[in-house]
């Protein structure tokens, strides 16, 4: 394994564990038993390593994203698309917990964070689209525009919901918590079927949280 | 004017132009043509005067959120209550632009969040309690619990949510923005009555944003 993958590794998990304010190079170098000089010769200071980390997110999300276009057909598909989203970012979760103060701080970490957004909201665009096509779901454009936003919201600011909340849940629970979330807020949509598809998100929600 | 006063006035504007991490004490005594000593008689150090503005946020709020039962019946009276809401926020934003942060790293400030995020969710509860005893709107229960979730989440993280869009909108502009944004969650339980509605808040929205 590389020497720039390692250090990459061990700083993910250092920042989701303590969040990225509370560590600098130095004591990344240390949990590597590395010299921090080693250290600045792979990436220099905090900043490049931050920056390359979510570079690794951004490809993940490209392709989790833009890989759905037509695919997500069904409320089982959606449900199944809506986890590998959360649990990418949960995989990367130092970037939402506190995404305001990140964004502020790093200026070009903004615009990257910007084109993520975009891609959710080009994803969802097109899963609705194919939800509507198939009849499974018919809105208002004025609305559907609102929906979209709320959708965006949803999957940006779970984490620092949890956080805000304290509710001390475990990932894989969060994560299906917030999939039954995103979900609900479809079912207005969907007319009659929607009391159906309703009892079947949640007896899928309890399935998933016993399991 | 007192002088304790006079410090947690100039300490609010300086936090929200500039964000509670980029500034110390010692700045707000400068900003203050105050020694430090003079500041350190009357709060000793940033953390009790963040503390006490937030004392000042949450006695605002709980007159505002505590005083509504019964009085909201119509959708006019809903939108101006929720601007109410948002304006206050917004003179206290920046415990929202970075909500997670500021939770993570003042103990004290999470739990007295964590009221004022149970007194929103009571004030919406009792307002849609309102709304649909006026036979207004409708909802399945569980849909209700999980819509409360999504409209707390609104008036918890609009300021962060714009800080990462950057969509650099004025105050007013955005708190109607958001107001709409708020309501708009609403519609898809009105029934028949949604459609229109939702043209008055669209339309009441268009009156306000060219006001």
């Amino acid at each position: 394994m590389k020497t720039r993958d390692r250090i990459l590794d061990i700083s993910l998990t250092l920042f989701n564990q303590e969040g990225e304010a509370a560590l600098s190079a130095v004591d990344i170098a240390n949990a590597l038993d590395m010299s921090p000089g080693n250290l600045y010769y792979h990436f220099k200071g905090k900043e490049p390593i931050i920056e390359a980390l979510f570079g690794r997110f951004e490809d993940e999300m490209a392709i989790i994203l833009n890989g759905t276009h037509g695919a997500v057909e069904s409320i089982e598909d959606n449900w199944v698309f809506v986890y590998i989203v959360l649990e990418e970012i949960y995989d990367f979760r130092f970037f939402y917990r506190n995404v305001g103060e990140l964004v502020g701080q790093y200026p070009a970490l903004a615009k990257r964070f910007r084109k993520v957004l975009a891609m959710k909201r080009r994803a969802i665009d097109s899963v609705l689209s194919v939800l509507e096509q198939r009849n499974m779901m018919s809105i208002d454009k004025r609305l559907r525009a609102a929906l979209i936003d709320q959708l965006v919201s949803t999957l940006t600011f779970w984490l620092s919901f949890d956080v805000v909340e304290g509710t001390d849940r475990s990932g894989p629970r969060l994560i299906h918590d917030t999939v039954l979330r995103f979900m609900l807020q479809i079912v207005p949509y969907m007319g009659a079927d929607g009391q159906a598809v309703l009892e079947r998100m949640l007896e899928r929600h309890r399935q998933m949280v016993s399991a």
